[in-house]
């Protein structure tokens, strides 16, 4: 997608400093952080949605490599006890950038906040 | 686990309305819910969190599962345009079940409503 941000991130059209990468997926520091640890992981494939993927024949190899993302990124910031992964799906969901991505958000005692 | 409730339910030894079941995943409501939809999805086989599932072998497959459940469910319940799918791993986050689990919630427009 031309205009995608996103897209442009996980191609390193924009730089970013990555946090994790791998194949499928990529991921950074959201911008506007709403907890002590806040990175956005996000497929390479352009997918408008968690929905979306459902359709798509690499949906087990993006969400297996979203899982070792989430894995390597608790370990990474300290947060393997305690960290919530979040995707808003629409924006009746409060879906913003329509590329599929996850908040994985920690390094506190996690209350009632929310993506 | 002998005494994990949503090994119990995965297994249909309690008996539980299923909205959705494949061969790796169950879904059904949440006793407590906190929107007018909200479904956890459950893998069928005994994972502590979603750190743990990264070194699990089967976790694209079990993942591909969540995602296939979350959009039929989406359909089902009318929700493909807004919902939000959350896990919290570890207590820090709000885990209460040490069974990985995922909370679907929508049919409102979701704020700061957090599980």
């Amino acid at each position: 997608m031309q205009d995608c941000i996103f897209c442009k991130i996980a191609k390193h059209e924009i730089e970013t400093e990555m946090v994790y990468e791998d194949d499928f997926v990529v991921a950074f520091k959201d911008m506007n952080p709403v907890a002590p640890v806040h990175i956005l992981i996000v497929p390479k494939e352009h997918v408008n949605n968690f929905y979306e993927l459902a359709t798509n024949s690499q949906k087990a190899l993006i969400m297996g490599a979203v899982t070792d993302a989430a894995a390597a990124i608790a370990d990474q910031f300290g947060t393997s006890d305690g960290f919530r992964l979040i995707t808003n799906n629409g924006k009746d969901a409060g879906q913003t950038v329509f590329h599929l991505h996850f908040h994985l958000i920690g390094g506190e005692v996690l209350g009632a906040k929310l993506i």
